[in-house]
C-alpha cells in the first residue's frame, strides 16, 4: 500500500466525480484511494458506475471521519489548492512533488495527496494537516480544473516519472529499418535507371548528383519495404516511358 | 497563430466534449482550435455552454471539410492515437513531443496535434497526414481518457517545458523568515528560560545540548512570525510554572 502516493478524497460531493477520480488514477498506476466524510455516504452506486473499469479502487477505498484520521498513518501529506492560504507551506509543482514523492515512497515512507470537495477545494484546517502545497502551474487568465483532472495531472506526474517509456521510439509495424547494403542496391538501381534516363546532365555535375542522391535515400530511414516500393516504382515508371 | 501548438479536433461528435476540449486548452494557454467536420455542424451552441469561460477559444476555431484541408498550412503534425497504426512513423511521448514543438515553433515553424473522434479515435487516413504520433503512457491494464483529457495532458505538457514557475517555493502568507539576529536572540531566550529551569543537565553535556538547540532553530527555516510564537509560547510556559 506504500509504494505508490495515496489519493485523499475530501468530503467529495458526487459520487460521479469519485468515480472519475478513480479512473484518472488508474490511468496512471495509483491504486489506493481514502474518502474522507463523503457527502452522498459510501457506498455510492453513481461513483461504481462511473468508475466503470476502475471499480476496484473503489472497492478498497477507506473511509474515514476528517482528514486527521485519514493522514494519521502516512509520512508526508501534499495538500492541493489552486490559491494561497495564509498558511506557511513550500509551495511545489506537480512535478517537483511527485518527484519527491517518489524519492520518499523509494526509503519506505508512505505519502497521500489530498483533494478537496469539488466547489470549494480544501479548508485551512484541512491544509493544516499537510506538509507541503501542490500547485498546477496554469494559464493565470483561465482556470478551470475539476476534481478528476486534478487527479489525472498528478498521478500523470508520478507514472511519467517512473515510466521507463522511451522518450520517443520508431513503430516499425512490423517490418525492419533497411540494411546498408540494401540501400546500396537501391541507389544503385537508381543511378542505373538515371543513367538511362539522361537524369545526370550535365556530365562534371554527374558525381555530386549522385552523392547527393545516395545521401539523400540514406538519410531517410526507410524501411525494407519502402525500398522494395521504391524499386518497384522504379521498374514501373521506365516500362511506362519505353 | 504559429506560437502555440494548433489543436485539430477531428470529426468531434458531442458538443460538449468539444467544449471540454476547449476549456482544457485554455488551461494551459493552447487558444488555437481547428474543427475537421464537427459531426453536429457549427457553431454547436452545447459546446459554447460547456466552455463557458473558454468560448473565446471557439469564437475563432476554424472549421474545415478534411485533415488535408486543416493541416495544410501546418509545417509538423502530430496525430495522438493509443494504439499501433501499422504506419511507419516515430511515437512521442507528450513529454518529447512537446519539447520537439517548441522548437520548432520557436524556430518559427507552425505545428498542430491531431485528436480523433470521441470513441473510435483516429483512422489511419487521417494518421497518414501527421509526421509522427504521441502516446500518452498509460496504465498498460487500464486506459479511459477521455478527449478532453488527451487535450488536457498535452496542454499541460506545453506549458509546463515552457513555465518558468519554480519547481517550489515558499508561501510566506504575507510574513518573513527570520533573520539571522531574530533566531539569535530567540536562542538566548530558549537558553536563559531553560537554565532557569535545569535543563542543561548534566553540566558536562550542556554546551552540546545547547548547540543542538541553537542548530535546530536554525534548521525549522521559520517565518518571523513564528520566532515571535515561540518567545510567546517560552514567556507563558514560565508563567504558568510558576
Amino acid at each position: 500500500m506504500g509504494q505508490v502516493p495515496l489519493v485523499v478524497l475530501t468530503r467529495p460531493q458526487m459520487g460521479e466525480n469519485i468515480g472519475a477520480a478513480a479512473r484518472a488514477m488508474l490511468n496512471f498506476g495509483l491504486e489506493h484511494m481514502r474518502l474522507v466524510a463523503p457527502r452522498d455516504g459510501w457506498p455510492n452506486p453513481a461513483a461504481t458506475a462511473m468508475a466503470s473499469g476502475a471499480s476496484v479502487v473503489l472497492d478498497h477505498a477507506g473511509v474515514f471521519p476528517d482528514v486527521g484520521a485519514a493522514v494519521a498513518d502516512c509520512d508526508y501529506v501534499y495538500a492541493t489548492t489552486a490559491r494561497s492560504r495564509g498558511l506557511v507551506k513550500p509551495v511545489l509543482t506537480p512535478e517537483t512533488a511527485m518527484a519527491e514523492a517518489r524519492a520518499m515512497i523509494a526509503a519506505g515512507k508512505r505519502v497521500a495527496v489530498l483533494f478537496g470537495p469539488e466547489r470549494a477545494g480544501l479548508e485551512n484546517d484541512d491544509v493544516a494537516h499537510a506538509n507541503a502545497i501542490i500547485t498546477v502551474p496554469v494559464n493565470p487568465g483561465f482556470y478551470s480544473l475539476n476534481l478528476a483532472q486534478c487527479v489525472l495531472l498528478t498521478a500523470y506526474e508520478w507514472m511519467r516519472q517512473g515510466t521507463d517509456v522511451p522518450g520517443m521510439r520508431l513503430d516499425l509495424a512490423g517490418t525492419d529499418l533497411a540494411s546498408a547494403i540494401e540501400l546500396e542496391k537501391l541507389g544503385d538501381h537508381f543511378e542505373e535507371k538515371l543513367e538511362a534516363a539522361n537524369f545526370f546532365h550535365p556530365p562534371e555535375k554527374a558525381p555530386f548528383m549522385k552523392m547527393n542522391l545516395r545521401n539523400m535515400l540514406g538519410r531517410w530511414g526507410m524501411t525494407r519495404s519502402e525500398a522494395q516500393t521504391l524499386h518497384g516504382i522504379l521498374r514501373q515508371l521506365v516500362r511506362g516511358r519505353s
